[in-house]
């Protein structure tokens, strides 16, 4: 049936992010993406008590209207994505195209609502509402300029991973020393090394409460000492990244031929000429 | 009437910042700068009780005379804004030009004191006085090297707004994650997402006041991946405006013919070599 | 004995990090790393009051089963390394590499188990149950890709020395600063230069536990200008590290031959490209 | 006198930073460096009521033999200064040898000593005592690899001084914002702009002690919003700084001829290359 078929290719392109010019589709864009937002702000106002008392019903009735589209739009996707060709096949392609991450996560959005009516421990309801917050994830199809991000971070996995790996050293030998030294003098604080490792985290992130601090003169020495090797442990992802960004602007190359001896010359493309 | 244009020429000069040797221009720069700070100063001291009650008056006296200097400075540069070619019309091209960012501070920093007089709500004073802070930005107008920041900032706009939503995105997450963790052992400061933001924000942005922060052992958990997350998400602004220098830097090309072949090779012309 | 040194060397191979497709070799370093992971984690939970009484038997055989395997391994070292060319000689070689740092570390993650058999001060025994934390420090055998970071904060060691010392002058004399402002105020707080240092490092750090800090408002001020040199201070390691990286990875360099003239030309190898 | 000048420049020889194989020299650096470290050391420790109240006499001791050293070596300097051909002129050369601002920085260790001879207000004592921290100022001299980083600033003071410029619009702003949300309900902590100035800073460098926060919603939302512009903002320095860092290492330049058409083409030298 070519004119079903034709329905179907077109819910699809209206679907999928907006190519140019395409106005329907870019419309619906808005709409789920404005959608979205809303959701997201449902959730987190209807936490305020005073919002929970005096206006529960009609968060719960935009709630449910939420729940209707997003099941709609998450069914349209798996009818339509056999237009794709590369989840061409009836089933296999299918399910290929709903076991993507973000396929997944359009699944996610809309079944905590359903659970209830499988029975569901109702102590774990509270929770169930609240993981309607991560419909805002729902939002990462229309990102398009993550890209350079993912690829800066890709091609610095390695390096950030070993920044990581020499932080917990630090984070585990800190907490260590700063136990060792203040336990025996405010055992309320310094209770244990994994109690210790909350103060190395929020010392060594430089964020500091003050919830936790030491109090004795080589505990003060020792967090110091831990705090100035932290400034410049914690130098080094930002000093990583950023030589991530600059490499990759540099990737788009010029290859210049010289007409005489036909040899093609890798000038460097200074990073923003066209 | 030449003498007359010529004149509303001068002034138009005068007001502007200065080109390099007209002293009349520069004097009234330094003036005109020197009086902002001194009114920025005004408001600041003003709100300091024992000046407030007892060195109110010269504080009065000094805001008219500023007024009355802003206010002739304001309809100056109305009047002689047509001397440039791009405001030349004497109705629609003095609209656009009163419509400029700039002309619109200009405006601003004088029809606070102004509105007393068509009447105004009493309890909306404090806030007109306050907001005689803002003439501030009037220095902007001889911030001349603004230009690098702003357009560093601009051809960076793409990556930074995706890094402020993935910031959103944490904000968000984080502070739900807490709100759940938190909120039935210490209702009174997780007492809902809103305030658990408040949270996110003093830690991601590593501020940590101490006036919020997690008890419960899962809470303190969630807070470090978080925190430690946060290190590498907030090194992302420093590290792509840092790329944007270097490339803004390397803007700067050097075309070199070969002599022979005639083509030209886009040679990288490194930074700083003039 | 050729079976013998046979033998020997593929203890060696077993015990080093694995290459490429040595099965044994790499279930070999599995094994070792999961070994030290799961030592850390027991130094770590046995400081938890709770588990310390109720399971501090099973953590005491399982650190007498670790002490054991990892002074088999000591010794395996030992005896086989006589393998690798550099360490060949049976004493001088074998000394030489028991003293590299690792063989060190190897052998003070067994050592402090032995000392109580020696005779050792009894309060003593407390730091060294927690010393057995420092065999993390044997996991940096396996971190391959150290090399770049080292390198990076080899090559600029000259520059962070420069910058840790102008810090070093800034916590000196914003502690100096302080004291003098604020001891008369606060003298329970900052009673000495000493602690008003520990005030100058969780102020330049940022960290800012909020245990003390200025209350007068000359010390209010002198720390506000402290703060913001600090800033600019601080973001020079992270600038550093950055050009670091950035010098690193251009030093890949190509050079291309022009055909006709035979000059080779030191075409700038933009980062990234193979 | 021939003899009398060999001895002169041995001891402007033996002062300056020492050259390469002067050994001679090297120790008298050594020793300078050594003293001024205790001194420093002295200052810091002297402050400590128990030091001060049980080891007075010997820091003074040490203080007084410091002090004739460093009177002697400010004289030596003076004197035969007149070697270096720039300070050549018996008097006007010495005038601006002693004027420059290291050597201000030396008359400035010692004159502190001899101010009570002359006469000064004993309420001046503690702060003259303290003063001698500044003597920290002289191993200045000897920080040789400074010369980068100074000269990394100086390229960039133009930004830095926006980027300083554009914090200062931020402080003042968010005060009077804070202030206008905050007074009414905490007159105690967000008393006046210029204490609310101090919540700014604490604020926008990310130390937060917690001694003064926003508690209203309207505060916390205004807060929150100054924060995140704060990252950015803040983020301008390390990323400008960078870049700097970057066009220095690049500036060493490669120039390259073509043997056949004669030009010389500015190949970027890859920073790194020699």
């Amino acid at each position: 049936m070519p004119s079903g078929s034709k329905i179907k290719q077109r819910i699809w392109e209206v679907l999928e992010p907006a190519g140019d010019g395409d106005r329907t589709s870019r419309f619906c864009d808005v709409f789920i993406l404005a959608l979205i937002a809303l959701n997201v702000l449902a959730v987190i106002i209807e936490t305020i008590p005073y919002v929970h008392e005096h206006h529960a019903t009609p968060l719960r009735i935009f709630d449910l209207v939420s729940v209707i589209i997003f099941t709609i739009e998450y069914f349209l996707r798996i009818a339509t994505c056999t237009v794709d060709p590369r989840y061409g096949n009836h089933f296999s392609g299918r399910l290929r195209f709903a076991l993507r991450p973000i396929s997944l996560i359009d699944l996610f959005a809309i079944l905590p609502f359903y659970l209830p009516f499988v029975g569901v421990d109702p102590r774990a309801l509270r929770m169930i509402r609240l993981m309607r917050i991560f419909r805002i994830l729902k939002a990462v199809r229309y990102v398009s300029s993550l890209e350079l991000i993912k690829r800066v971070l890709h091609s610095k996995r390695e390096e950030l991973a070993v920044t990581f790996f020499i932080m917990m050293f630090l984070i585990v030998i800190s907490a260590t020393v700063l136990y060792y030294c203040e336990f025996p003098v405010q055992p309320e604080h310094f209770s244990s090394i994994p109690a210790s490792m909350w103060w190395s985290i929020a010392t060594l992130t430089t964020i500091g409460y003050g919830d936790i601090y030491p109090i004795t003169i080589i505990g003060k020495i020792c967090a110091s000492i831990i705090a100035l090797l932290g400034i410049a442990l914690f130098a080094l992802p930002t000093a990583i990244l950023g030589a991530g960004f600059i490499e990759q602007i540099h990737r788009k190359k010029n290859l210049e031929k010289c007409q005489i001896c036909g040899k093609e010359f890798k000038t460097d493309s200074s990073p923003g000429l066209e």
